[in-house]
């Protein structure tokens, strides 16, 4: 067997959130050693305790869950947007009960839990933020060294050849901290940008919720009735797609195989001004500069990526 | 010798533009059969003459120079841009005194040209606007047909991975009319965009103009006067770049050769609405389509272009 990446993923779970969590423990190649947590479709506490029932539901009470910032760099609050609970719920697993997790969550704080993993696991880190970036600028401010230790950073957030899906430019996660996304971005981490330039051309419909549905375990009616809420969410919000965006879950499956995708190289800057406020851009003082730091995913191979998701998570889901 | 490709410049002539003109003579693989003129770095009755003196500087008086629209397709008037101005001088050619020119523009109006020249030439034509589309965009208007007719249409404008040059999401030319851009983008014409996303990575200094200097001929003598007022604007209004931008030359070279940059395949739209207008970005109603119709240079050979670009006008210059 290859020897296992370690990764992180930090969230703000959610629905797609979930997906990212089932197809980390899904997949071979990685050992998955602990969620932090983030504000953004619900407050960051409901994102530990799905974080926390998730894993429970998928029998791996073993990886820790830490808790992460409450609110943004730059506000001292956050409540969460109208639109996000009606894309997942006011719960943030599509209305869907699951039982109270017998964990809790750890003592250590997320940003300590990233800069230690960081230091023990240095190259072979993978951190994956998937909700805004509070939690990781916040460690490169306190461990600036992070950028030359970790082995590759992959986000979901941003949209470099699309619209954004808050305002014009701005995709939700990094609108939820624009500052804090522009510290990342302009950093000399290695990262790769899962944004909706390649999100919203991976789409589930009920067509898989159903095979799901049909294996009968706890695992898989819950993962279907939890989809199917945001199949239906989609539906209305965004009724010009064929089904839902699985934007977390992509961004681990590219972070654990970059062939999925087609990048570009760009030296990248996050807007922090209204009326462009969130928008991902690359860099104009930085365009001629021999090297990148950003791989930017612009178009995916969505059939191969769909299939290893069915495949992986059917996997996961018929043993819980 | 190969078969020659023809070509039709749609030039507010300008600087680059000049620079564009003087690339498509020099080029064995293309038949320059018309320059078509419109508003932009000046008004569109200068661009006219502008073209007939730099064609008649460069012995070419047998191509013909057509007029096309004074204002944009949402206007009924056009004045020059004060940045215009910086960058290319008042006259649109840095200032530089060249003599009237001995011919007049042709009767025909540019769009009755392109629409005849796609008629008779179909597959074979390449039309290459470097300004606003608002030609195009009436050609497309008043025969539809040609984008199944016309080859490929390769315009320099726009900016997908960049920041705009006259705001933070406008590219000058689709600035000046985004309703006309935006016609031509969602067409089916078969499109290649190279915007600020290459063309501020193709840049020139006065190494090169000092070479062209150092021939002594009329042409040489004239375009290093020419480019240098290009270069000293820019070293005002861009000075985090270190040379000037090779904007419309770049796209002829791209049209003759598109293995000098790396393309993404996109279907787009242009944002017609302040704040947002003149963006030029995918649009998100067609992004699963199967079929994309515009190739968006997103990166660019840059020494193999300017080796190419610096031996065919050097050996032109030579000549005039």
């Amino acid at each position: 067997m290859m020897a296992q990446k370690k990764m992180i993923l930090d969230l703000d779970t959610g629905i797609d959130d979930s997906l990212a969590i089932a197809y980390a423990l899904a997949s071979p190649e990685v050992d998955l050693i602990g969620i932090t947590s983030t504000y953004g479709n619900v407050v960051t506490s409901q994102a530990g305790q799905n974080s926390l029932k998730i894993l429970e539901l998928l029998g791996r009470t073993d990886i820790p869950v830490y808790l992460g910032f409450s609110h943004s760099s730059t506000t001292d609050h956050f409540d969460v947007m109208p639109v996000s609970q009606e894309i997942h719920g006011k719960n943030g697993i599509g209305e869907v009960e699951l039982p109270t997790a017998k964990r809790q969550v750890e003592q250590q704080s997320a940003v300590d839990f990233m800069i230690a993993a960081a230091r023990k696991y240095g190259d072979d880190l993978i951190i994956v933020p998937t909700g805004p970036m509070t939690n990781l600028a916040a460690a490169l401010k306190q461990a600036p060294e992070l950028t030359a230790l970790v082995g590759n950073v992959t986000f979901m957030g941003g949209a470099l050849t699309v619209p954004g899906n808050v305002t014009e430019v701005g995709e939700a996660n990094i609108n939820q901290d624009p500052a804090a996304a522009n510290q990342v971005l302009r950093s000399s981490f290695n990262l790769t940008m899962v944004g909706l330039d390649v999100t919203l051309r991976t789409l589930l419909t009920k067509k898989e919720t159903k095979l799901w549905r049909a294996l009968g375990t706890k695992a898989s009616v819950a993962f279907a009735d939890i989809v199917d809420y945001y199949i239906g969410a989609y539906a209305t919000t965004n009724s010009h797609l064929p089904g839902c965006a699985l934007h977390d879950p992509l961004a681990v499956g590219v972070a654990l195989d970059p062939s999925l995708v087609q990048t570009i190289g760009l030296n990248m800057k996050v807007e922090t001004k209204a009326p462009f406020a969130a928008r991902t851009v690359g860099d104009e003082t930085r365009l001629n500069e021999a090297t990148t730091n950003v791989q930017v995913a612009v178009n995916v191979d969505a059939p191969a990526y769909l299939q290893r998701f069915m495949r992986r998570l059917t996997a996961l889901f018929a043993q819980n």
